[in-house]
């Protein structure tokens, strides 16, 4: 169970309350977004004084809490309800302290926890989508059942390492390391895009949904070593023949790049955003603030959605003064600056619970 | 014959002149400038109320003209004249009204329709372009010829669907599509580079072309599924093979990514974008407003057009706020400000008649 | 010897200097940033007038110098000195007058011009980055030892044409062209990621480098024709089949593509420039102002740096307006006026011969 954080909220004022996140991932973006809405910001940094913030210093927090490890976080969680602290997870603080730890921390944190127990469990979380009728690629049990091109993800922490794409039960067989927790999804022909999206529940004037209106923050394509560019080896050989030479394609994320989808399909885009909070809404309670839909999209001009992000993506990162999105709404702001908007706007108007947890 | 819209533009004022075009393709940044430059905009959308304009506050016409059909917006044109509309046209608009369509159709448009003859015909395209002394690949007529990579497109609808590259008769024959109407071009090996140039007629002060001055908004390169990310299977086969596993090649636009150009290649952009523009004056009276030259720079800095677009393309929704080389320019805006700030010139200066037709 | 140009610069002021560069490269945003701080500006150019610069009004210089050959420059170096130039090197400037002329200019120049010595000569810039202790690949000197992929690369004018990948003993010796000087550099497997860096001597309020400030002003990834779109034509070959077929791979950059990395990792990249501006300054008195490293990145996450340019590069070309980095520094500017604001302030503090040489 997620924690009661509603008695600690009453503390919380527009002028007392500090944004916190850990110093990785999208931390530069949410500080300089929450300091330009007039937060104090804290960095949560492990393993010591993070000197590269010196060389930007409008998204440098205010003050460091400096922990030895992610353990320590837990155990230091007073000290950040004493500073008022709402929390703003991002996929590097979930993954490192670990989404249990995550979920039980007693202080606010933007969002709702919930959503773990969806998102982090393959699933769970192929229920949530599907049923909200978005479209996914299939998941192959049976290795001897590969017909077509297939990618073979492991679990754990190996973050993309050792991916690899095998359109055969052969190429499987020669190249899966057994030793590993395996999936196997198909592998959609296309182009990907990594839509950011917002969902607020405190606005209702703009494109509905849940009652409160989704927002399109912007969109990315991740770059990932050595995928992206082993091309330029020319063609060489199959997995199997590349693995013989020591060539081994991996899937591991190093960056981002800024793409505009063509405008035509922005209805989709918007529609599947929506599907997925509704529906999150009917199972778990509420997909609040920012997640992202990383898609593929066909020659046929179909969107399949591999995986959903239920918090800021590092695609963000992209676009701290806006996107080419952004550009067209309200307020030409960074996913960083919308977070600290929607807790302001929940704090000046008495909502914030419905935005945190 | 485009109709004579003049006696029409009597009633048009810079306070009652309203900026139109179809709900798709580039119309939020078109609609956006028109805003910003102080402009009414009516949004025409076929099929319903176009939703996803609600999270795009910024984007969103003051007014929709909702359609059943693409054959309504020729009904009901007279509408449009009664609102005082410039219609903006952009590629879905004349795609899918039909360029001979909305070459008829009785309200001023913005820019010279007498181009449509000479970009909707691949001869003529050629004549144009190769006639201002634009480099242009070869087409091959017959198949038994193809004696290095072509890229053979199809006709009609299908956009980049099924197109495929093939090095030699054997491929051709072995993939190819005999029932639809084809061409075979020389497949310029390099990496793309689509320009965004602006023609004015109205202004002076600046690159000189055809007595107007000539801008370059932009640079984009499209991104095209599944082609564009197909390298990441590996090499698993020529076009013929991977066919034969069910994985087929395309080339549809998904979107779009930013790029400069390597800056002492400009002389050359600009001077082709000249070219182009002034042998359009000589042959059907004038090349005006935005328009792109898809082009393929190869190792040996030389460009090649393989195609133009003689309006606003997609590749320009990257650059709402402008573009690294509008920065440089007067005014930093996007190529549908640019649009509205040269209907407002015109308007101004009772020469309206010289950019609209 | 670097000539002894501090007597000159008694004459310089804030009122009377002018920033002076070569039109090319990176020029636009070199004149574009000084005249947004007040300088006047003077164009070199070659051949003629550089008529390109008329569509661009703000990144046009104040003044032209034009010079029929690279030599003329050499020979009118006074008319430089009478203006109060202070000279802004970039790759094409440095390359096209020659290291060596550039070097004896005897004019005042942004930079250190020692790091020529150590820039234009790979063992000297190996020794120089691996000294600071940062990972290179290796350079294979037989090419009988080649067992892993690596990249051909010849030298002189050529700029990336006719390089290649050859993973074999065999691939080198049926594709090299042996009239060309060589060397063979490991080919790092992973993705490309270029960064832009700014050493500050005149500043010491931020991430401490040298007694200075080193800043981060953005990163792209270099487009290069045709090898970055050559996956489009299909696995059909290796590099000596594809040379047969008259399919000729290269490596010409032919513009720059924006990126952001991972954020986890921006700690690494500024060590490393740390490391390459004080192993500057330990070996021939400083890196100062702006330079690049050009870095592959693994899939474990490790950086290797393939060049190092020692002043402005173009990829910063993509940010005019600033980067997606230089938004959370104190002043979100492009590197062409961040050059200029070092001059300024070296000029209005008396320290202007600590950042021109």
């Amino acid at each position: 169970m997620v924690p009661d954080i509603e008695p600690l909220l009453e503390e919380y004022t527009p002028e007392n309350t500090t944004i916190a996140t850990l110093c990785s991932h999208s931390s530069m973006q949410i500080f300089h977004g929450a300091r330009e809405a007039g937060f104090d910001t804290l960095g949560i940094s492990v393993g010591g004084y993070p000197e590269h913030f010196d060389a930007f210093p409008k998204a440098k927090p205010d003050d460091f809490m400096i922990v030895k490890d992610y353990d320590e976080i837990v155990d230091r969680v007073g000290e950040l309800v004493d500073e008022n602290c709402i929390v703003v997870p991002h996929g590097s603080f979930v993954e490192y302290l670990g989404a249990d730890k995550f979920k039980h921390l007693e202080v606010p944190t933007f969002g709702n926890r919930n959503v773990l127990e969806w998102e982090g469990d393959r699933d769970r979380e192929r229920d949530w989508l599907t049923q909200a009728g978005i479209r996914m690629p299939d998941t192959i049990d049976d290795p001897d059942d590969i017909d077509r091109p297939t990618l073979v993800k492991y679990g754990g922490a190996k973050g993309g390492r050792g991916f690899f794409i095998a359109t055969s039960p052969q190429e499987f067989y020669d190249n899966v390391d057994e030793d590993e927790e395996y999936v196997i999804q198909e592998y959609i022909l296309g182009t990907r895009y990594y839509f950011h999206y917002f969902q607020s529940p405190l606005r209702s004037d703009g494109y509905d949904c849940a009652g409160g209106r989704l927002e399109m923050m912007g969109c990315d394509r991740r770059d990932e070593t050595n995928i992206d560019e082993i091309h330029r080896l020319g063609s060489i050989g199959n997995i199997t023949e590349l693995k013989k030479k020591g060539i081994d394609p991996s899937f591991v994320v190093a960056g981002n790049l800024p793409l505009v989808l063509r405008e035509s399909q922005l209805p989709k885009v918007l529609d599947m955003g929506r599907r997925a909070v509704e529906k999150g809404y009917e199972l778990f309670d509420g997909l609040i603030g920012p997640f992202c839909l990383e898609t593929v999209i066909t020659d046929d001009l179909d969107f399949y959605v591999f995986e959903i992000s239920a918090r800021i993506v590092a695609g963000t990162n992209l676009f701290p003064k806006g996107s080419p999105y952004t550009a067209f709404m309200d307020e030409d702001v960074s996913t960083g600056r919308r977070i600290a908007q929607e807790i302001e706007h929940g704090l000046e108007t008495g909502r914030l619970d419905e935005v945190v947890s």
